[in-house]
């Protein structure tokens, strides 16, 4: 079993392990009744004391996450689970480099009824006739878009595209300097195969985005989470951490902010991007959802301002057009750019060109209209939850109305209980968000996200409702 | 510049730093007048001594890759480039984790008349009609497939089908046991990013697939390349190179092997997998070709005699039916395969759903017919080629005539000049695989590889006899 000691952090030595270990528990990646490795075998293959290992066991065995017993060893908590089949046993031994992976537990529920789990777009609201009928002309017309690699770097017309609709939006970026990934999270997930290792310090906001901590937590990095206010990221918070340890980069998701919805202000994108030229660093800059918003525009993106390349900007129209093409962008400069390319090349060869081609005269001609009557239907939609959840919600609940984006974001009177409401929504074909995966996992989240967008508009009001009473049972029930 | 360096590696110091710097200047990822750290920075930050960055920058100009002047520092040779854009200077110093991008330089020519890079088929050949009406009527009937993110590990519909075809070519998987890619280079991606870490032991065939050196490369591991014969990888030589040094994970390409053509004998398969289990490591059998025999079929792949879930096996439906659908899948067993599931989610969120639906039919109910005439025509092109190398290639060049696949790879007479002959062949429109790209770097190889099926067949011969033409001429010239 690795796990990525890093011996400058302010976390002890077993505080990191028993961490680690909590998050793959939690993750299901060591499974219930598994065996963990005795405490003299991982402290030699970590190279610390047996001491430091007999402490972070202490700690997991307190919080219920493993059970040990004199002689036998310690073992994942729970029910044990079925006898793996013989021989497969070597496994549980090899070594991985997966410290956590709560996008995978956490987003991959085939048979619930009401997703609230996912921040996404019900079908009904997408373009998918349109995009359909581009893609069924495609494969008819031009059969070879099937049989190429296409470019690594993406299609270099809807290159072009993107670079209209960005600098449209203020982001003065030519063909050139953007590349197509599948969704967002490659995106994400390319930069920091490319530039964060073992140690390197990443900031991000508390809370952030699930899929982003799992990919940084998958590099080793020493992630860090920096408060919000009603501004955003609280600068004057990172600047103080920054002096203690410089940032290798710096990850925000500065508009209408998955999970919290919260949209950082204009002063604050200035003094973030100062601070990353400050320190020579990354910012990667999220923006999923700055199209969403309900009244008026968001301020621009950071990457609006950036000059020496400090951004790396990923805009997606996966999430926004047809979260199935798996097509967004990132924007970046200089060597970041063609470093990026290298990676992506290793990754998988490059994005299938006929998706690329399907949604280009899409983007290119019917986006912007297509965008203002999507906010009208979203902003309904966060209107009908807000006012379920004004006239239902038990007290104690709190929420902010969002601004935009998708998601709603309750506080909840305490964190206890809540892995047992979504135990028992689950049973009822309803999933959320547990706010937990939105931070580090050093303690328990009160918080949980809805998403008021997957479903029907009467789908989403049945679900709301009878969520609300779940959640006044839990809340009545003393937890 | 982050070098992952191995103090227990065979390899010194400067050598691994010289090989690492060197790899970078071919990959084009520092270009051509960018000044190197000065060997006082470059020895702090990789904690080594001034000595030692000395010995490689020494050697990196003794071989041209650099310029050193005194005073002035150590600058990348050739033609220095157009001065960046001011501001953008920081990014050469910001350090990344991609060690060497083969793939990136040598696979993206947009413009080349004669591709013989590519390892890949034209699309006359490749059933894109019936691809193209599945996919066409799916968009119209079904156009929620465009709305949804889909199962991380694959559609079930598709696994289940993939299951049969490989049950029927001797694995014996379930459909749970199987994940979808994009393409098998993100199957090796996952593999890599997911089990192996910074010095990790990983041994491949020399020469081997030039994507999976890239990932390998990209991780920190160290890689062993093993000698093959024409029965395959030398078990012999593997067997004592893992008494020194236990592998972490085994990669093979045992059938009609990219780039060399051979496979691996059955008896070598046993052996590997008896050798997999000593060890308790991993087999990842990348397998594009089995189907594409010439002849009789190969032996049955090695994940056919894995009863321990020791073999990670890939098979890519993407090259053979359609490049441009990325769609694989991975065979593999226990929690080998969860956690290669959990690592897809963080990479991508999950192949587009749409292009699985679409090759679904085909591979359920056509694959096999079509697969019978793909291979007569494969063999056709091979068979013309293989008559023109006999009639016009220069004297001193050998090729072994392969019993499947795409590629013959040729041997020249002597490796200097290879890159000439590439930049000349590039000018007339023609492209090769330098081998050197197949190998650790170490040094130069005498190979090339040609792709005969990546044109139709009259392109093919017109292109083949103008580069033998060339390659006459090159070798005539003395080189």
């Amino acid at each position: 079993m690795h796990i990525e000691l890093v011996r400058s952090s302010t976390k002890s030595l077993p505080q990191q392990i028993s961490e680690t270990l909590a998050q793959r528990i939690t993750s299901g990646l060591l499974q219930p009744g598994m065996r963990l490795p005795s405490v003299r075998s991982l402290a030699s293959s970590l190279k610390v004391s047996q001491v430091t290992v007999s402490k972070a066991y202490d700690d997991l065995e307190s919080h219920g996450h493993i059970l040990c017993s004199q002689g036998k060893g310690c073992f994942v908590a729970k029910k044990p689970q079925k006898a793996q089949e013989s021989g497969f046993g070597w496994q549980d031994g090899y070594d991985d480099f997966l410290p956590r992976a709560q996008l995978w537990r956490n987003f991959d529920y085939s048979n619930v009824r009401y997703p609230f789990h996912i921040a996404a777009i019900h079908s009904d609201l997408l373009p998918l006739d349109e995009i359909g009928s581009t893609m069924s002309r495609l494969v008819l017309e031009q059969p070879e878009l099937m049989a190429s690699y296409g470019n690594f770097q993406g299609d270099s017309e809807l290159r072009e595209v993107m670079s209209r609709h960005l600098r449209k939006h203020g982001v003065a970026v030519q063909a050139s300097g953007i590349m197509i990934t599948s969704g967002s999270q490659q995106g994400i997930d390319l930069v920091a195969r490319t530039f964060v290792g073992p140690g390197d310090t990443v900031y991000l906001e508390a809370p952030s985005y699930t899929g982003a901590i799992d990919v940084f937590a998958g590099r080793g990095a020493e992630m860090i989470f920096v408060p919000m206010d009603d501004e955003g990221m609280r600068i004057d918070v990172l600047t103080k951490l920054c002096d203690r340890r410089p940032p290798k980069l710096i990850y925000t998701n500065p508009t209408f902010q998955n999970p919290s919805g919260v949209t950082m202000s204009i002063t604050r994108r200035q003094r973030l991007l100062e601070l990353a030229r400050s320190y020579r660093c990354l910012i990667v800059e999220d923006d999923p959802f700055s199209d969403l918003y309900f009244r008026k525009p968001p301020p621009p993106p950071i990457k609006s301002l950036d000059e020496e390349g400090h951004v790396v900007y990923m805009k997606s129209f996966s999430k926004v057009i047809a979260p199935g093409c798996r097509i967004a962008c990132v924007a970046a400069g200089g060597n970041i750019l063609s470093r990026l390319i290298a990676a992506k090349s290793a990754s998988d060869l490059g994005s299938p060109l006929l998706n690329q081609r399907a949604v280009l005269p899409f983007i290119a001609r019917k986006y912007e209209a297509y965008a203002e009557q999507l906010r009208a239907a979203l902003r309904g939609r966060m209107e009908t939850a807000a006012k379920l959840l004004k006239q239902h919600a038990p007290p104690g609940v709190t929420w902010n109305l969002p601004e935009g984006g998708l998601n709603l974001w309750l506080q909840l009177p305490a964190a206890d209980g809540i892995a047992g409401l979504h135990a028992r929504a689950e049973q009822e074909g309803i999933s959320f968000l547990p706010g937990d995966v939105c931070y580090s996992g050093e303690k328990p989240s009160r918080h949980i996200r809805l998403c008021y967008s997957q479903m029907t508009e009467t789908e989403m009001e049945q679900g709301l409702r009878q969520f609300l009473l779940l959640l006044k049972e839990h809340l009545g029930s003393g937890l």
